[in-house]
């Protein structure tokens, strides 16, 4: 295991190549004003909700067609000058940054449902169709995509990190969810993988090989997905415990007995606290689980009567259920807006997200060490954590202009994923590699592992276009 | 779409690379008895299940760990001499056949559970140990793993096709249930992918990429697996049709309403007479479906009161209860020998299997017209199908000295083939491409998607040194 991080290898390597005054004009000249050099959109495009910083693209082109994608991949080709795609931007991992210079892709435009197969529980979106986008224009149907990272993200993007959420632990992450994509390669080609078909032997695995592959492999322009029935029964409760411990051995004993729980998701009391000053919620300040369960109305009955004996067992109390869907939905959108909630407690910090997830065997371990080193730490945070799947986030939120708070957070952070990387877990379950993982990612699956990847990249993108300077250095 | 394939195209391109004395020492030396060049050796390692031939590998070494595999390909990559690992010989599609000429890998003997985790439900397995010995292992832990294609085949060889079986529409395939591999690459190197953590964004998706390649990529030594409880409650039903149309109706109704049912089987009345005769049962010779059901005991009584109601809309009849583990036992073993009462039902026959996949709404189109075709060109046959997928198999017993048989049945599957890709579906749903499919493969995924395979192959293994000649031509 190598030394803590230091703050100097947390500046991403700027090494701009150069975009030829041609591309920029060729780009102006097949796309008019679908391309921007716009300073303002330039700098939008080119960062994220991470706290990298690099120079803006040269440009951006709103493509508005798979044929757009392709073409302004193929005319970056001719000049080997870099291409980065763009959902929302809500990437945490500096996936976004131009790194290496060259043009930003924004999806965002291509936001179609392109065919709802409601018999097959199926759907093909075009690559910018947010994940609540997609729910609103298939209610009607009665189903429903479960995956719900934190932010209203695209299922490209959502693709592209191989996102999950809050629903995971029943519903599988985007690697279980995605069936088939559309993707425009290296060469401006554009190549279909997988079928609607539930399952296929039928040769590579393309599609879990770009799944997660962060833009670096070719450019996700549509994504064909698994959709759920709405559940018959839907039940949310909210139970309070005297520790985390007591809070997380709970869930492992649920998860060791097979209870189909659909969400489990732990709020430690620092982020009660923010969520019910950001949310004017009442609830108890102290480690909570928010949970809920789907199926039939005699199933989800029984599911929480198991979880409920579970959790008294190891001191859970005010056991409360949200029995209305006003009440679910304002519990669960306090829980997704904590990340808000606790930037909000600290006017004017940024937040540095940690993304471990281990077996959940260990999670009590990974956890408990690491809370008693960040309450040692003095820096204020946030916890939260997809605890079913043994996945759990500090947020810890910085003042910008004291880089020392940023060591003590990389420090911590470098601590925690060392423990995770230990304990036989990942240190990251749904956020990526991106810029802040690259040397991590080596000590968890090893110099081999990586060697493959950087194979499998240059010779797929052998001029390296393709979001270059993410997951591994070539 | 191509024109019928004639019987020509199924004879295995030949192409023997030079295998040197100087290697067949150096393995003579460096594995002495564990390495044989005995003819009836070499012939057992030769064949698989499909009706291809070729001529033998020059010798088969018998691997006792990951070490022997490694250094088995490096002495084969310094001789630029083909690799093909065996398992259990249970392959389908050719892809045991030393098409290349070359070196049979036989991993039998890494047989050892290496490591069960039951607080995790997880385990790790050499590649050599079958699904049946797995489940005998670790049964005393209350976990058993899912995945049973009908051999008794090893998890290495399960994982190198993409396998899956009757529990996959409740527990999905060897895709969603590898968590992570240790692998022998071309050059004989060891990699590991994934972590036992449940879920990961730590980079390229290794493990998926590996999964289903079909050796051709790597050589799979180890496999990490999830494991799930033994539910509470099993209950078996079988159902019997007036039509297979009736039965597939049934099913759809099923999966669309979200009922999760553990298996859904259709058996034709053709071929419940082939598993009445051999294991001496006494089922209605009509079109069935063996069905399960997991979960707490009221969920399971639930779900088969909702099956139940379903399948009486449909004109099913004598819904009947196998209650007992024995009489459930006796049940599935008939349904997992159904291909051996067929291949007896007619002396001296061979099987040729189809395998395609479609979405669930499209199955009884699909299934219904090439069971009329079937019914027409007068070949013997048997039909079962893991219908819940959408997946079902027609087997056509085929006299071997009959070429006009071989070329009927082979035209039968390039119509069902055709017909399924037309309805969004795959060539194959879990017995891989082989030798049988490379041509369906370049319709299914289109020259782009085979080309990146193509790519990717070349990549990792630029002498073609592993398992060459399958799935794709280089």
């Amino acid at each position: 295991m190598n030394a803590p991080t230091t703050l100097t290898h947390l500046v991403p390597e700027i090494a701009q190549r150069a975009v030829p005054q041609a591309l920029l004009d060729a780009l102006a000249a097949r796309f008019g004003a679908q391309c921007s050099t716009a300073m303002v959109v330039r700098e939008q495009h080119g960062r994220d909700e991470s706290s990298f910083e690099a120079p803006p693209p040269a440009a951006v082109v709103f493509a508005e067609s798979t044929r757009d994608v392709a073409d302004a991949v193929a005319l970056a080709a001719a000049h080997d000058v870099p291409v980065i795609p763009f959902g929302v931007g809500s990437s945490l991992e500096g996936h976004l940054l131009a790194v290496q210079g060259g043009i930003s892709i924004d999806l965002g435009r291509m936001n179609k449902v392109l065919a709802v197969n409601p018999e097959d529980l199926t759907v093909t979106v075009q690559a910018g169709v947010t994940r609540k986008q997609l729910n609103d224009e298939i209610r009607s149907t009665g189903l429903f995509f479960p995956i719900d990272p934190g932010a209203d993200a695209t299922l490209g993007g959502m693709s592209a990190t191989r996102a999950s959420g809050t629903n995971a632990v029943r519903y599988g992450t985007m690697r279980e969810n995605v069936l088939g994509l559309e993707v425009v390669t290296a060469s401006g080609d554009v190549i279909r993988t997988g079928t609607r078909a539930k399952k296929s032997s039928a040769g590579y695995d393309l599609t879990r090989l770009l799944v997660g592959s962060e833009g670096t492999l070719g450019i996700i322009t549509e994504v064909s997905l698994r959709l759920y029935p709405i559940p018959e029964a839907i039940s949310a409760a909210i139970c309070s415990f005297p520790s985390i411990e007591a809070a997380v051995r709970s869930v492992i004993q649920v998860i060791q007995l097979g209870v189909p729980i659909a969400r489990v998701e732990l709020i430690d009391h620092h982020t009660v606290r923010m969520v019910n000053a950001h949310s004017k919620l009442g609830l108890r300040e102290e480690p909570m689980l928010l949970m809920e369960f789907h199926g039939s109305p005699s199933s989800v009955k029984e599911q929480a009567e198991t979880v409920q004996e579970i959790a008294s067992e190891h001191g859970g109390q005010a056991f409360a259920w949200a029995s209305t869907p006003e009440e679910r939905t304002r519990l669960w959108t306090a829980r997704h807006n904590a990340y808000f909630a606790a930037i909000q407690s600290r006017p004017g910090c940024r937040a540095i997200s940690t993304d471990t997830c281990v077996p959940i065997s260990r999670l009590a371990d990974c956890l408990l060490d690491s809370v008693a080193e960040a309450d040692a730490s003095g820096i204020p945070y946030f916890l939260v954590g997809h605890v079913g799947d043994g996945n759990f986030h500090f947020g810890y939120l910085l003042d910008p202009n004291d880089p020392r708070e940023r060591q003590v957070a990389e420090d911590l952070n470098h601590k925690l994923v060392t423990r995770a990387l230990g304990l036989g877990g990942t240190c990251t379950g749904e956020h990526g590699v991106g810029l802040h993982k690259m040397g991590f990612l080596v000590t968890e699956a090893g110099t081999g592992a990586v060697d493959m990847m950087r194979t499998i990249k240059r010779a797929l993108d052998p001029k390296n276009i393709l979001n270059p300077g993410k997951i591994f250095s070539l």
